[in-house]
């Protein structure tokens, strides 16, 4: 049995990472691999539980950046034992809408959580797991700010989304953070731009997901 | 504004905690304390979610050691922050059935995870808060487990109750696990018997409160 491949995207609000990864996980599934979606949190019953705390603001007790680090930890490590690596040793590959990327940027970059003690925890929680390829949608943070409120005013989502009602400022120290981290595994990250059309961005995903696994898979 | 005391108690499965838990927080109450009894996991409102994911086995999904660990880490976060820090600088105290010792143990001595990443998520999820006292109470592994599956006979509850069906050789391991802590730091631990009637035991954490604290405060 060959292993099944783990693509993780990552990016700030409004990069269109969802849509991507259905659209990839579609055009796989029908080049005749066998791929599934998952997300960040999530991905088991017990990480839809978590993403449930996550996302919900609790009134008169916000989430301590540290307890959501070590939620999106526990979230992982049960993701990582019971999903990825037997699914990933029976041929299944999946693709991840945000991964611990989006933990190190989130909570470290953005909140200031000690860099070196969510690595750890990100380690611990995946056991030596990494993306076999993390794209990175890259937007200009106001172009992706106004997307997402687009998309929330049509679906009623953005009173209960927590990471939706940051500032600007915060947008910015997203998108840095994640190209930092992206600058210090080149060998895993690759960056596309997500200022295009969905069909134009699917298109160098396309290209990327091609090259990267060295055949035509798509 | 005098600042309240944080009090725990550890021990095994059946040693009587939740019982003298609320004994020692009714007593201090009467004598004029403004006292809390709170547990782990839980004592916030994420904490008492995380605690029904902690006991609930999902099928097909049992929770990875690992995970265990980061949900009590996260609880344990949230507690420090929104209950406990605020309410001690605000004259309350805390008594706690279980507290990060219980993480380390079961975690660590009884699940084999590393100790030293145990001790650094705690003191990362906990802000280097500690407990003022720590009452372990001790018991033969066979007497507690005895009284633990009466208690559950009673209630119905032993079913749904992950801890409560591991083995005896578990359970000898929880219990040197605590032993081995409470050498370690002598100065917060004090050892008491739960082998005696819940009046006994009772008495017995009555006077050890009394002389830590050098008063008769019971």
């Amino acid at each position: 049995m060959v292993r099944g491949k783990f693509i993780t995207f990552e990016g700030g609000e409004g990069t269109g990472k969802s849509t991507q990864v259905r659209l990839l996980a579609d055009a796989m599934n029908r080049s005749g691999w066998n791929v599934k979606a998952v997300r960040s949190p999530g991905g088991t019953k017990v990480g839809e539980k978590l993403r449930s705390i996550l996302k919900t603001r609790e009134e008169g007790e916000e989430l301590t950046a540290e307890t959501e680090l070590l939620l999106f930890g526990a979230c992982h490590s049960q993701m990582v034992e019971r999903l990825l690596k037997p699914g990933l040793a029976d041929g299944i590959s999946f693709i991840s809408d945000r991964f611990f990327d989006s933990t190190m940027v989130y909570q470290g970059y953005a909140r200031g959580l000690d860099l070196e003690m969510l690595e750890r925890i990100n380690a611990f929680s995946c056991r030596g797991l990494k993306p076999d390829l993390t794209i990175l949608l890259d937007i200009e943070p106001e172009l992706g700010m106004r997307r997402s409120s687009i998309r929330a005013a049509g679906t009623g989502a953005l009173e209960n989304d927590r990471f939706d009602s940051e500032t600007l400022a915060f947008h910015t120290a997203v998108r840095e953070g994640f190209l930092t981290i992206a600058a210090k595994e080149p060998e895993r990250f690759r960056i596309i731009s997500a200022s295009g059309t969905i069909d134009e961005v699917a298109a160098a995903v396309k290209d990327c997901v091609n090259h990267e696994f060295g055949l035509e898979i798509l």
